[in-house]
């Protein structure tokens, strides 16, 4: 692996240069949201293209009916190397509000902090710095000899409103885009000392229930206790989709949720996280979910049943005597493992009309269904990029989970096929989306020797 | 009782002169709730003061903040005769939509419909014509000899709107409005050849709770599973609340209720109401209250608690992945016989306390506790007041409830601390509150007549 020494080497004689590039994009207005900022996130596709291109990247900018992409493609001098897709998105957020920064957050700067010293701007984390982490690992490996994987980039510039460009664009573009393996570099780690590979991203199945009863709201005292009230019957649904352990009731529910491997168990247990002060965050103290499941699993590899909203009579201050012709409730169930979503909102209906009496009906309104994305854990590239990242920071890195959904994994596993690496560098302290984004030097530098170890570890 | 007969023949005599003065209240247009119609209220009031005057009455004009009262005396020649004070309003809802009406909501006209003739007006029967049934048997009394009972009126021009002045005039004017009994012409007979005399009204309890669980709306993909859910929660406790057989299960809610006279429910029974078509006529087919209850009995005798509105988390189109930090609920508890609203709510509060997790907590807000009013089955007037119409209109009058409250009722008893005897010859096709609002001539005639009878029976 003297090859591999000499990229690190180089990364980190590299150091001062990487970061005066990363600023240079940095300063770049790119707020996809605001239209008023266009011409700046063409001026970032621009830099990255060029930068790509000085690289020896065949790089090119690609219109779309929003912001362009940057396609780019380099080959290994070897062949038979795999051949991955790195994703990242060169727009960021609004930056207001502008008056509770302590700096212009284009005017990117280094600060010293307690843990050490900080990149300061819009963007430095989420996610120019965490993408320029994979660009200087490329130019490591360039300026030393050559890439030891075959390497596609692309950088999006809308991810911040939604990627509305991204699904048509991957479809459109399959065969330009498509590799081995896709790896993304959005995520964080699970502190500042130990990195993380998020392998599990819960799914989601979103319906709406409408519970209606009579043909009109009713005056409660002219006929309460004769006529049906649908929030009584939408709230014994609600009520009856749990039971006293916290376990969804739903027939079949949890079919295709498997147990964490024993090892990834010990893991998870090991991390020792703090729940009292997890719960504590969010002005809580105890776990709401399932009975003798720790907090890591409850939001990472166990399905859950919520309701995001309720409306039903008469909602304005003070009171109204009326039974309401109907109440509705918005649920989401979010998914993990093989759970199948058409088949538990199938399951879901069939649970609801059971449950209604004769003189109310319900109405469905479907608001999406996406399974749960997992990257196996017996997956070869997994155990590469695991040994890979021990080596850089010298302890094991958790293999994590999302309990939200990243909609661009699935758009690869749908449009492309490709299972994904999430492996970040971010913290969780990182102010992304807020004033005052920052991202830790220490991440952007070892970073950047991650993703060297892991592009070799690849293609060793 | 030739005197009864004599009075009885006077009001037959009396019918063209009767309907003419009818005629020229309904013509005034004193529409409380539309400040641009003041002075027609006034002038309602004035009309009123004047007929009374006419008639023997003391009669004046009280000023309050809104619209004028109307108070008048009058005493029979005999000592020892009951005191009655009879209440009723001047005031009519607004006529809007004009284009619904078939003619003018204030030219008021004779129709001849399938069961007879009837009265078409605005007030027609709310409140005017049935107001104008007492003051035509005490004219007749008046024209034949003498009052059978010492009389106090009260008309007030604010019932549309919420009789915002009555409670403060009733205490303030206790001396001058206080009597045996208080009478109301505001209710309806059970069907038109079947008088009702309303016995029970439900108290009503009105309770808000707010639960309220983490410090802020949470991202229910990262905290889903992990965060407690205020909706869920709410819905239990909604779900709680009543047993399979349709029972509340708040402990001591039934304290105070009690069962029908045995004589009271082989009336109900006889009545044959049609549940289906009465179910039917709201869009439902099945009663929702408690097993083995008739529908008479759920919406007149037996309490009820119902959830009037319920708002929680994200309510608007689409989908939204929250975890709410709260969701509320509107409680009404429908009381009857002596349970009292207090306890009820007490009950209810801990009743909620107990089911909240530790993570969460419950604020209350209480809109208000009327209990529920019921004129004794055994009391002397109501038997009187039963044979005065029995002789009437050859049938045995219903003793009912009403489902609603009428707050006025409640007034008399906490002011005054009087019971009071609700008849009325209203319909349920009246229209009231509607386009071409009724009275059938019939209720106006024989309405008279039966007030004549049942003041004659309680001075008897």
């Amino acid at each position: 692996m003297a090859k591999l020494d000499n990229v690190l080497d180089r990364i980190d004689a590299n150091q001062d240069g990487a970061l005066r590039r990363l600023f240079s994009l940095l300063e770049i207005r790119s707020i996809s949201a605001d239209p008023a900022f266009k011409d700046e996130c063409l001026k970032a596709a621009q830099w990255l293209q060029r930068e790509l291109s000085e690289l020896g990247f065949a790089a090119s900018i690609r219109p779309t009916a929003g912001h362009p992409m940057v396609v780019a493609h380099a080959k290994a001098k070897r062949r038979d190397v795999p051949h991955v897709l790195f994703y990242g998105h060169y727009d960021v957020q609004p930056a207001d509000p502008l008056d509770l920064w302590e700096s212009d957050p284009f005017a990117p700067r280094l600060v010293d902090a307690q843990n050490g010293r900080q990149i300061v701007a819009r963007g430095a984390a989420d996610d120019k710095g965490q993408l320029m982490t994979f660009v200087e690992a490329c130019r490591a490996f360039i300026e030393t000899g050559e890439l030891p994987c075959d390497i596609t980039i692309l950088f999006e510039g809308e991810e911040e409103c939604g990627s509305p460009s991204l699904p048509a664009f991957l479809a459109e573009n399959k065969k330009d885009l498509v590799a081995d393996l896709a790896m993304l570099c959005d995520t964080n780690m699970w502190n500042a000392s130990t990195p993380m590979i998020t392998t599990m991203l819960r799914g989601l199945a979103l319906e709406e229930v409408i519970i209606k009863g009579a043909a009109r709201d009713l005056h409660s005292g002219l006929f309460g206790g004769a006529a049906i009230n649908p929030i009584h019957v939408l709230s014994k649904i609600i009520a009856d989709l749990r039971d006293a352990q916290g376990r969804i009731t739903l027939p079949g529910f949890y079919d295709g949720v498997e147990e964490l491997p024993e090892e990834i168990r010990d893991q998870w247990r090991a991390l020792g996280l703090d729940e009292r002060s997890f719960m504590g965050d969010l002005g809580l103290a105890v776990p709401a979910g399932e009975q003798c499941r720790s907090v890591l699993e409850m939001i990472w590899s166990r399905p859950t049943c919520d309701v995001n909203g309720i409306i039903g009579g008469y909602t304005g201050a003070g009171s109204k005597t009326v039974l309401p012709a109907q109440a509705s409730a918005k649920f989401s169930f979010r998914l993990v493992g093989k759970q199948d979503p058409e088949a538990v909102l199938n399951s879901f209906r069939v649970f609801v009309r059971e449950r209604l009496p004769s003189d109310c009906r319900a109405e469905f309104i479907r608001h999406g269904a996406s399974p749960a994305l997992t990257l196996p854990f017996a997956s070869e590239a997994l155990s590469r990029a695991r040994r890979a990242l021990q080596q850089e920071w010298g302890t094991e890195p958790v293999l994590g989970g999302s309990g939200g959904s990243i909609p661009i994994v699935g758009d690869f596993k749908r449009s492309l096929g490709m299972d994904a690496l999430m492996i970040g560098f971010g913290l969780d302290d990182d102010k992304i989306h807020s004033p005052n984004e920052k991202y830790e030097l220490n991440s952007f530098k070892k970073g950047t020797r991650s993703w060297a170890r892991v592009l070799a570890a690849l293609s060793a």
